[in-house]
């Protein structure tokens, strides 16, 4: 049985009732990962977002000219990671270690379809909360980008 | 009369059709900015998206500690700017200035919401291939502060 609590005060649910969320509930899946377990690896195909329940993660990308794993994010209870993959199935654009046990709640882009095809107007509420949350990644981003001249020029 | 040629091939409108995009032509408008002119100033709030039909302009972001203004993008015909603020009204991120004279096809945050009355369904496309479009960028933002670990840390 999964428990629906840490969707109902997610951004991704705003506008959206607890009994619209307990009607799609059966598109989302519980998963478990042990300490050091990768969830995902950076260039490998994702196409789920992860809504974290207990523990914390860390999100990898790597350096090109070294190779090394360098730390971007760290995430935990109430974070949410794979927003990106959830619409637009693609390589990860960074890797994800568990750091200590962890759970989330899943759901895949198939599942997402489904929700569209199941109740449009939940599914657009959904999307529209997500172009959100992502378009505020995407203005913090730019702002720090903004802080370094030399990497505005990568932009161009 | 609004040519509506240049938006059937942006990514916005992939999956709607032409008569569906003809359906919802009256929410767009189209305005007309001269050299120099801005378009949208930084911390001023903005609520829409432009479609570049013709001309060319710059985004510019301020620089905290200089108060100067830095180029972060040029876009030009065929290009958009404003998806953020379509989807959530706020200070705009960036300033907006035409290089040469320039006219765009505008939607506002009020339009969009009246074509979610109108057309769930288009609604709904639309805003999943907006979110698709800002997560693509939100990628490259990504990699590009990787490329530097002193800007990571401002992130955690």
């Amino acid at each position: 049985m999964v428990d629906l609590t840490a969707l109902h005060n997610h951004s991704l649910f705003g506008g959206i009732t607890e009994d619209q969320i307990a009607r799609i509930k059966d598109f989302f899946i519980l998963e478990e990962y042990g300490e050091g377990d990768f969830i995902e690896r950076e260039g490998e195909t994702g196409d789920r977002i992860y809504f974290i329940i207990e523990g914390q993660v860390e999100i990898l990308k790597k350096i090109t000219e070294t190779g090394k794993l360098s730390r971007i994010f760290m995430f935990s209870e109430g974070d949410v990671f794979g927003e990106m993959e959830l619409i637009d199935v693609q390589p990860c654009a960074a890797s994800v270690r568990a750091l200590r046990p962890t759970t989330a709640l899943t759901l895949s882009n198939k599942g997402l379809h489904q929700i569209s095809q199941y109740d449009l107007k939940v599914f657009s509420l959904m999307i529209m909360n997500l172009a959100r949350d992502i378009s505020r990644r995407l203005r913090k981003a730019d702002d720090i980008i903004a802080l370094c001249p030399e990497l505005n020029k990568l932009k161009e």
